[in-house]
């Protein structure tokens, strides 16, 4: 049976940003901060050394409570007991992996537009980039706030926006109707990542207080 | 239970040598001029594509009875049912393979020295270079055919040969211990990939009578 997750403040790693420090350290510093779901991102990683980092990361987030998602493999998400996988259009087909990780994992995918079809057994979908990003060599144009609302109204799907997302405008993409932010130069990057997260955690708390939606009351 | 595989001729795919040609074309060609088993190499091929190229290629293989083997990734061997994986040594763990594999399915490792420990369950090792080769760009140097006769000493496995064979020195590969050898741009860089695997089956015929090991009798 699937537990609740909490996907208002996502954290996405990139260890490239994380410099010298230990990508555990961090991770856990983000979380004491209020992170409340973690994305092992790797791109160029051997899946040998990916599962031992995916292990250490579990070790560290288990205990909290916190969910583990592996971005991309599937096999890796096996191998470490990681509680679910995130996948971009062109990784595995969501009923592939559905099929590989059983029903009880999460699964998450990326999608740009409203165009996108999403099968419903996905449990979130990431949306984005919501701003223009350096973050992922990859990512298409900007959807902005206005292509996140389309997403909203046109979608059933929990949606966690991501791409350029920090403090200053946080809180309009929960007003455009997002169910949380999904962050990485913001948190990996930043000198102190638990006060970065505390901060973004403030400013969420701050804005879930306002209708989610942006609608005129009748 | 598992079935015996022959692993006297292992093609192992290379898209770039295989230039316009559907790679499904070049592997039936080649099984069809006596390729034993097919390995499955895609190191830049996104995840979606890779399952997609892993189901053409079993649809070709099963009805043959020739075993398909996906390098590196489980999870795409596991999605698109091939019959096993083959993993080096930065990939994932034999250990943490078998057991997301299962016991049936084929389970292949690459060695360079007789040093790198080998779990018994493994189905075969692949062992190599033998010989210098531009195919795979991270390969060290080349064992040579003393490297090959060192580790046939010092193991029990199934012993496949890989790295700069072709019809000019299979024989000798075999001579040195191997129990099959494995090639790449000998089959999928020829211009006629059936008659280059006969080629290379007819030399392997040959060189089978001879008795395995270059051992004096007493």
């Amino acid at each position: 049976v699937k537990r609740p997750v909490d996907w208002s403040l996502y954290l996405v790693t990139d260890r490239r940003l994380a410099g010298d420090r230990p990508l555990e350290e961090v991770v856990a510093a983000a979380v004491r901060g209020g992170v409340s779901a973690v994305q092992l991102r790797e791109k160029e990683c051997p899946a040998r050394e990916f599962v031992e980092l995916a292990r250490r990361l579990k070790a560290v987030l288990e205990p909290l409570g916190v969910p583990l998602i592996i971005n991309d493999r599937v096999d890796v998400a096996l191998a470490a007991g990681a509680d679910g996988v995130h996948i971009g259009q062109s990784d595995m087909k969501v009923d592939d992996v559905r099929r590989l990780v059983g029903p009880d994992a999460i699964v998450g995918l990326s999608v740009d537009s409203a165009e996108q079809p999403a099968p419903l057994d996905l449990d979130y979908l990431g949306v984005g980039p919501i701003f223009p990003t350096g973050t992922k060599a990859d990512a298409g144009p900007a959807l902005g706030l206005e292509g996140l609302a389309r997403l909203r109204a046109a979608s059933r799907h929990i949606l966690v926006g991501i791409g350029g997302i920090n403090a200053t405008n946080a809180a309009a993409v929960l007003g455009a109707g997002a169910d949380g932010i999904a962050v990485v130069s913001a948190i990996c990057a930043a000198p102190d990542p638990e006060q970065a997260a505390a901060e973004l955690r403030a400013i969420l708390s701050a804005a879930k207080r306002q209708p989610r939606r942006g609608c005129n009351p009748v």
